[in-house]
C-alpha cells in the first residue's frame, strides 16, 4: 500500500503554501495514519526514497521524520528503518469523522458540542460601501501624528518605569487621575481615582455593572428604545430586561415605578444626556422622581453618558451620578472624544463597587492596554484632547445642520424627526412603514449600512426608526449616503425630480 | 435658618480643590436640600449676599444658582428670589441614609445591593518593592523606539483608511494574517485568518472559551496545579473545575479518563507546552491519549500555549491543535512574545467556534484596540519581533541559569526543582513546609512580592510550591530578590555564612 499512499503525499504537498514543506510532510503523515491509511507498524519508506518521490530535499524528509518521532507517531528501529508507532491508541483512527472535518489543514468543523452565539447586531464599514453608523465620531479629525507623539512620549516614559508589564486592573493610576480631573472640571462629578475603573470601552463597563447586580431571578430597566448591545450584555447575566415607556421627555418614570412594584429590579439602565437612540434629554423632574425610586426600591442607576461632550445647544445638564455617587454607577467613554478604536472607558462608582468591578474584569481580560492608557492620560493632562474636541464639535455642529438638510430635501414629510441638541445622530421615524422596509431592504444593494430600525426596541411594541450618525460622514458622503437611501420606495414623481436635481 | 447654612456652605467651599468654586456651591446646596437642611420653598439669599458670604465673585454665584435651575433643584420667581424648587419629591431629603454616604463628595458608599467580587490572586509591581512575578518577559528589553515607530506608522496606515473607528470583532484582518503566517511557519499550526479571534491576551481567550463550551451542569477539567485566573474564568460559567492528577509528565490521562466517566466533562484545559506552574512538558503518548480521550467523550481541549517560543532545549513538540484542529481551542498571546501591558491574546478553533467566540466578545467589549493590532501586525510582517524574541531568548537563557545557581546557594537542598527546559520560570518545591511557610510570612516585610503558593492548586491536596520567575529581573534584581526571601527561616548556621557571604 506504499505506492498509492506516495501519491496521495505528493499530491498534498504545495512549496507554494506558505508552510514549510517538512511541516507538510508531517501533516500529511498525521492525517494518514489518523484516517487509517497508514496503520501502526506499517513502514515508511527511507528518507531518500520519499524526497525522490516528493522532489524534495532528503534533510526535508528527515527533519519530518525526526518530529513525527518526536510527536510519538513513528519510531525508528535503528537500521530497520521507520515505522508507524505501535503505541498509538487503537482507537485514533476510528476518531476521525468525516475526512474533511479531521483534515488539520481544513479546520471547519469542530467536533465537540459548543454554544453558538447569535450575530450581534454591529454595523462597521465595508469594502467600497457606506457606513451610516449610530453617532460615531470621525476618526479622521483625529491627527495621527498627535496620537503618534502621545504613543512615544508613553513607550519612552513606560520603558523607564517598565510599566508595560502588568499592573492594578483598575487601570493606569495616571489615567485614573486625569479622568477624574476631567470629570470634577467639566461634568461636575467630583470623585477621586479610587472610584474610577478604566474599562475597554463603555461596552466593558456595561457589562461588569451587569455582572454585579444581577441574577437570573433579578430584573433590570431598559429605555423602551435602546441600546442593542447593552441588553446583551445584560441579558448574559441570565436577568430579565424590561423596556420601560420612552417619551419626548426620556425615560417614563410612571413606567419605571409600576414595573418596580412587579418585579424585583435591581437597576435601570438610563442614557439621560442624549437619549440612545431617540436623543431627547431626561428632564430634571424625572431625573429626581427617578432618584427618588432608587432610593425607594434600592436599585442601582447605570447611568451612560456615551458622549457628554457633544452638545451643541444650552447647558448639557449635570450627570446624575454627580449629586447621587451613592446611587449610580457612570459609564464613560472616551470613543466619541478621541477615537472608538483605542477602547478606552471608564465606570465612575463607590469605591468597593469599583473594586468589585476591577476583580471581575481581572477574570475576563486581566486588565487594559497599559500604554494606550499612558498615552491618552498623556492626551487628556497636555490639553490636546480639549483642542481636539473644541475643533471636532464645530466640524459636527456644521455637519449636523448640513445632514438635518439633507434629510429634508431627500424625505420631505415623509419622516419625523429633530433637530438634536447633542449627540452624532438624528432620530428618524417614518410616518409609512412600507418606506421604511423598503429603505431597509433596498440598502444593502445601494451600498450602504445601516443599522436595522427594529434593533433599538427592547420589544417590538416600543416602535422601531432610523439611528443616522451624521459625524462620521464628511458632506459629500452624507450627501451620497441620504441621497442613496433618500431614492428608495419614494413616490414615483419626487423620485424623478430628485434625480434631476442630482443630474443637474 | 439661613445663618448657620450659609457658615456650612463657606466650610464647605475649598478654592485649592480643582473643582470650580461655582460647582462646589452647586454641590453644597444640592448636598444640603438633600438632607434637608432647605427644605422645599424655602428662600435662598441673593446671589450678592451669598457672593459676599463666600468671598466669591457674583458671577460665580450667578452659574450655581442657574445650574441648579435648570437642574430642577431651585426655581426662580423674578423679582421675589430664588427658592428651593416645591417640585422636588418629598421622600427626597428621607433619602439620605448616613451623611458622608450621601455626600456627593465622599462617593464611597453604596446605596444599593451588588455582588461583592474577592479580590484576584494577581502580583504586580509595588512601589520599591521587588516583584517575582509567575514568569513574565521583561518589558525593559524591547526598545521603546522600535515600539514608538511601530504605533506611529499605524496610526499613519489606520488615518488614511479610517481604521480607528469600530472594525470586525474578530480583531483586525492584518493582524489575523500575520498571526496565522506566524502559527504556520514557526508552530506547525496551520490556520486560516477566518480561525483566529484576537483577544485582549490569552485571559480572555480561556473566559470566551468557557462561555461557549460551559454550563452549571457541566464540569471542566484542570491540571490540579495551574492558573488560578483560569479556574476563575470558568467558574464564573457555573461549571463545575475539577483538578486532575499530574505528575512529572504533566496532566494524568487516566485519572482524566476516570473523571470523564463520572462527570459531565465538556472541556479539558491543559497547559502541554510549559505546564504552568510546574515547568513540564506533556509527553507524546500522553497528549495522543488526550486526543483520543477527547473524540471518546466529545470534550474540548482548551490548548494554553501561552510562552510557545522561549523554549531553551531540544525542540518544541507541535501543538496539539497543529494535528487536531477540529478538538481544540488554541489559546495564544503576544504578552510573553512582545508586552504583557499590550493585551494582545488570539484564539485559533474551527471557524464556527471563532465566529462564537466573536460574538460573545462584542458584548463584553466590542473589539480590541485597533491601533495596538496594526502596530503587533507590523511588527511581525517586519520581522521586528522575531529579532527581539532571538535576542530576548539570549537573555532569558543566561538569566534562567544564574537564576537557579542563586536558588541552590540560598536553599542548598531545602527546595527541589529542576532547570525548566522553557518557560520563563521555575518551580520550586519546599522539603520542609513550615520553610515556606516562614518565607511567605516573612516575604512582605522584606518588601517582596509573590504569588501565594496555595494558590495553584485547584483543591489543595494538589500540593504548593513557589513559580518564582526568572525573566523580568536582571541580575542585581535577582540576586537581591533570592537572598532576600533565601534568608527568611534559613537553618541559623547557615543563614549566618549566607550574610558573611554577602558582606564579603
Amino acid at each position: 500500500m506504499l505506492r498509492p499512499w506516495k501519491f496521495s503525499l505528493r499530491e498534498t504537498i504545495d512549496p507554494r503554501r506558505g508552510v514549510p514543506i517538512y511541516l507538510q510532510i508531517v501533516h500529511a503523515l498525521i492525517h494518514d495514519i489518523r484516517r487509517g491509511r497508514l496503520t501502526p507498524g506499517a513502514a515508511l519508506p527511507s528518507t531518500r526514497e520519499l524526497a525522490e518521490a516528493l522532489g524534495v530535499n532528503r534533510k526535508t524528509v528527515v527533519l519530518a521524520y525526526d518530529d513525527l518521532i518526536a510527536q510519538g507517531w513513528l519510531s525508528a528501529h535503528g537500521t530497520r528503518g521507520t515505522f508507524v508507532s505501535r503505541q498509538l491508541p487503537e482507537t485514533l483512527p476510528a476518531t476521525a469523522p468525516a475526512d474533511r472535518a479531521d483534515d488539520p489543514l481544513n479546520p471547519t468543523e469542530a467536533d465537540f458540542p459548543f454554544r453558538a452565539t447569535p450575530d450581534p447586531t454591529l454595523v462597521f464599514p465595508g469594502e467600497n460601501e457606506l457606513t451610516i453608523d449610530d453617532g460615531l465620531p470621525d476618526p479622521r479629525l483625529f491627527p495621527a501624528e498627535t496620537l503618534a507623539r502621545a504613543y512615544r512620549s508613553a513607550a519612552q516614559r513606560a520603558e523607564r518605569s517598565g510599566g508595560l508589564s502588568y499592573g492594578d486592573p483598575r487601570g493606569s493610576g495616571d489615567l485614573r487621575r486625569s479622568i477624574a480631573e476631567m470629570l470634577g472640571a467639566h461634568r461636575g462629578l467630583v470623585v477621586g481615582s479610587d472610584n474610577l475603573c478604566i474599562t475597554r470601552g463603555s461596552q466593558m463597563g456595561i457589562f461588569l455593572a451587569g455582572r454585579i447586580l444581577l441574577s437570573p431571578s433579578d430584573a433590570v430597566l431598559v429605555e423602551g428604545l435602546g441600546y442593542s448591545a447593552a441588553r446583551d450584555a445584560f441579558a448574559a447575566t441570565g436577568a430579565e430586561v424590561i423596556g420601560a415607556r420612552l417619551d419626548a421627555e426620556g425615560l417614563d418614570v410612571e413606567d419605571v415605578e409600576r414595573l418596580c412594584r412587579h418585579k424585583r429590579v435591581r437597576a435601570v439602565y438610563v442614557t439621560p444626556h442624549h437619549q440612545f437612540p431617540t436623543t431627547v434629554s431626561l428632564t430634571p423632574e424625572r431625573r429626581l422622581r427617578l432618584l427618588d425610586l432608587a432610593a425607594r426600591f434600592r436599585f442601582a442607576i447605570i447611568e451612560d453618558d456615551y458622549d457628554h461632550e457633544f452638545h451643541f445647544e444650552g447647558q448639557p445638564l449635570l450627570p446624575m451620578a454627580s449629586y447621587a455617587h451613592n446611587r449610580t454607577i457612570y459609564v464613560g467613554s472616551m470613543s466619541k472624544l478621541l477615537l472608538p478604536g483605542l477602547r478606552i472607558g471608564y465606570v465612575a462608582a463607590p469605591e468597593a463597587v469599583v473594586r468589585s468591578m476591577a476583580n471581575l474584569a481581572a477574570s475576563i481580560d486581566r486588565q487594559g492596554n497599559a500604554l494606550t492608557e499612558l498615552a491618552v492620560a498623556e492626551l487628556i493632562t497636555s490639553g490636546e484632547l480639549r483642542r481636539h474636541v473644541r475643533k471636532a464639535r464645530q466640524v459636527y455642529l456644521r455637519r449636523r445642520d448640513a445632514f438635518g438638510k439633507l434629510l429634508r430635501r431627500e424625505f420631505a414629510d415623509a419622516i419625523d424627526f429633530e433637530v438634536p441638541h447633542g449627540g452624532l445622530a438624528y432620530w428618524a421615524t417614518f410616518r409609512d412603514a412600507s418606506r421604511l422596509d423598503a429603505i431597509e431592504k433596498g440598502a444593502a444593494e445601494r451600498r450602504i449600512r445601516l443599522l436595522p430600525s427594529l434593533s433599538f426596541a427592547a420589544s417590538p411594541h416600543h416602535g422601531r426608526g432610523l439611528r443616522l450618525g451624521f459625524a462620521s460622514l464628511d458632506d459629500a458622503e452624507a450627501e451620497q449616503a441620504i441621497t442613496r437611501i433618500g431614492g428608495i420606495g419614494a413616490p414615483a414623481r419626487c423620485a424623478a425630480t430628485e434625480s434631476d436635481a442630482r443630474r443637474g
